[in-house]
């Protein structure tokens, strides 16, 4: 191991970072707290949702402002105004800290990642396996509206546009099909529309957008390397995404009574919530090892609780738990989004910009339309399904980040790709609201939302 | 950044990295939930404490048997087997996962050291800042005798009996000195002894203990270094200690009806925990910063938070916090414990061996002496406070690893230190459960212990 820890340790024993990444961590995670509550409170007093307010207070103390909260691995020269804090306090030089500000990292964009995790359980458990079932269909047409209507429209009209090549262009019109889950389930929550027959569809429409979204990038990606698509592959990832899906919900609810016997056997302090725990991360973790992603299984785990005797138990101690680590995912998504390539002043940020102009009405309409393929449910508001699917969020930055890395989009295409994720990210939360505000009301109250939970709480 | 990142990246780019670091950390957590569950459910069952079957399975799932939790840190060539496990799930080369290794380590660390945090925020919260300044001076008492007695009687036994050298004998000796405030206050808390007048004096010395632990530390390991006691840095850890304990106190108390003040005006979902955490971690920060224990800050933000109207929303709110992170505490402990020091059929044990039941015997005699010299306490169960500052726990390893590190210390000493800290460990939680089951039960049973709440709950 020695020899590989060398370039790192240039002044500091592993003895001594250790003590130095928690600090680093501790005083990262006051940051990430401090902006989520300023930036949700001050979107909240002004009617905006509270996650908007998360996702531009990242932005805040991101990369694109204060520098407190970054990430080595967004390449290039990176200076970390929190290692330099962390470094004046502690008496260390700072160049002394790159083994530290790389642990912190390393630290916090887990830390992220279980929010996300724990946000999908959440909201598994606050969703009806059986109105999900119902609603199925509908849910997946809208899902396979959304990635063909941005995908073809995106890809043909910058090739006839703007004269992109058709691997850059197919690319570009992969990153259109995303949509962010965690940022549209979580201002359904806020606005206690989780369980109205329009969320619903909304979220079963989006976690199948997730496995497609899985499925075009790996083609994208294989296309962009080899020049052509590995159908075996492919074919791996679609049957690995079903089975998933299907097994472990229907291996989920026969074993789900013996969790629940298991757990009433326990005498130890936190049997619930740790045993819960327990069944998410597993569920996370083959979904992570099969190559879907990890909250895809934290989500089928909160579905499956949520039918059991135990999960009014559950909802209510992963609450603080979500408190905890949620709004570090959606600071870190804000951190690592680089607005500059917003400033028109920048003629460098020019080209890409009308470009972007393109993306972001191919990225609204395509994802607004799929309300219209909706059958059978009269009186629904198709209008609010459409928005629900707008936001890309961390998804679209993904598909901009393996876009860049693989060399094949130019440098204005990538940052018209990032343009279309903030707008898409940042507009749909209030659109969100308006479109659900036209509604009478949510269609069916019937589990209160967190929000209202933890209000109710601060009152008494 | 690039170059230092290559020794890493054998076949591996950034973004393959991070998805992995985040399944085997959430394989690492599926591990560590069912070692201390499994162990802790067996320990309830056979009437001991719960926190010794969390540290025995601990020490199954670490370094000393089946290496799923195990950490670079600890030297030499390190096989984890859950990263094996990760490489045939995942299809990569086990080769491949060293930089993953890496991550997965560092984090798991870190929210190991995130559960202590939390513990001893929660033990703060269930304290009584006033209670605890009413039995301080016989705390001081308690905490000078437990470090004073066992250093003196281990070091001139280590020089007069075993004919060792000054210099590493005094190193021992400070080593006898910790008492792992972790420990005693988790089985204190189990048994609902925390707020008796025992468990206060207990949590007051084991509290000044850690901060004389740690100037005992800074002075020997100046001594071992050069040969000579810095007074200077010895003099700054004494003010700086001091300045911070009774200042954050003194100015939180000050601050605390602005906090109750600022939550009651927020109106976003975690108000209440979010700002509890801003506090407990900017303290926990300072407290690191100047060279103290993060976990001290954390205490003393607890028992700030514990005198406003919110006490009883944020121990509510914590109590699930804690049941997540606490566990993964206790297994890091036992998996960094190499048990295979104790085997004596290992020829190169016994010597170490020989002077460790020496040390053992001081250890535990040093510090249940302690008991005798609390003053003006009549019927107060004296063996009980003197059992209770026994396990040396997390403190006595870091002891151990920087006198292993700086050098100083014979392999055979190294080995007695590390089976001196197994033994107190292990034998002090049964050994409390016996000496607070001769009192007549709890002496002030106020606050009820958390064991009771969830257990509670889950009948419900």
């Amino acid at each position: 191991m020695k020899p590989a820890f060398s370039p790192w340790l240039a002044e500091l024993s592993e003895a001594e970072v250790e003590p130095l990444v928690l600090a680093s961590v501790l005083l990262s995670l006051v940051v990430v707290y401090l902006a989520a509550k300023i930036g949700g409170e001050l979107c909240a007093r002004v009617n905006l949702p509270a996650v908007l307010g998360e996702l531009i207070g990242g932005v805040i103390v991101g990369v694109s402002a204060l520098h407190l909260i970054v990430f080595p691995a967004s390449g290039g020269e990176v200076q970390s105004l929190l290692m330099n804090l962390v470094g004046m306090t502690t008496g260390q030089a700072p160049g002394d800290l790159l083994r530290v500000f790389q642990g912190e990292s390393e630290v916090i964009s887990v830390l992220a990642e279980l929010g996300v995790i724990v946000l999908l359980f959440e909201i598994g458990l606050e969703s009806d396996l059986k109105e999900l079932i119902r609603v199925g269909p509908q849910a997946a047409v809208v899902a396979v509206v959304g990635v063909v209507a941005p995908f073809a429209a995106g890809t043909a009209g910058l090739i006839l546009i703007f004269g992109i090549d058709t691997i850059p262009a197919v690319f570009a019109g992969a990153a259109l099909t995303a949509t962010s889950i965690g940022i549209t389930a979580k201002v359904l929550a806020e606005m206690q529309q989780l369980s109205s027959r329009e969320g619903q569809i909304i979220i079963g429409a989006a976690v199948l957008d997730d496995v497609l979204g899985i499925i075009v990038l790996a083609v994208v990606a294989s296309l962009a390397k080899t020049g052509e698509i590995e159908i075996l592959s492919v074919a791996y990832l679609v049957a690995g995404a079903a089975t998933f899906l299907v097994g472990s919900i229907f291996i989920g609810r026969l074993l789900s009574p013996y969790f629940v016997m298991v757990v009433n056997q326990m005498r130890t302090r936190g049997q619930v919530i740790i045993s819960a725990l327990i069944f998410a991360f597993v569920l996370s973790y083959i979904a992570a090892a099969i190559q879907l992603e990890a909250i895809l299984g934290a989500f089928a785990a909160g579905l499956i609780l949520a039918e059991t005797s135990k999960h009014k138990e559950i909802e209510e101690q992963i609450s603080p738990i979500a408190d905890m680590l949620v709004p570090i995912f959606f600071i870190v998504v804000g951190a690592r989004t680089d607005i500059s390539v917003l400033n028109p002043l920048n003629p460098e940020n020019r080209a890409g910009l009308v470009i972007a102009s393109f993306l972001v009405v191919v990225a609204v309409l395509g994802k607004v339309i799929t309300g219209l393929a909706v059958f059978g449910q009269p009186g629904i508001n198709r209008l609010a399904i459409g928005v629900g699917m707008i936001p890309r969020g961390e998804v679209g930055l993904v598909f901009a980040g393996v876009g860049a890395a693989s060399g094949v989009l130019t440098e204005s295409l990538d940052a018209a790709i990032i343009v279309m994720v903030i707008f898409t990210t940042f507009l749909a939360p209030p659109l969100l609201r308006v479109v659900f505000k036209d509604d009478e009301g949510p269609v069916s109250p019937a589990t209160p939302a967190p929000e209202l939970k933890t209000a109710d709480k601060a009152g008494s």
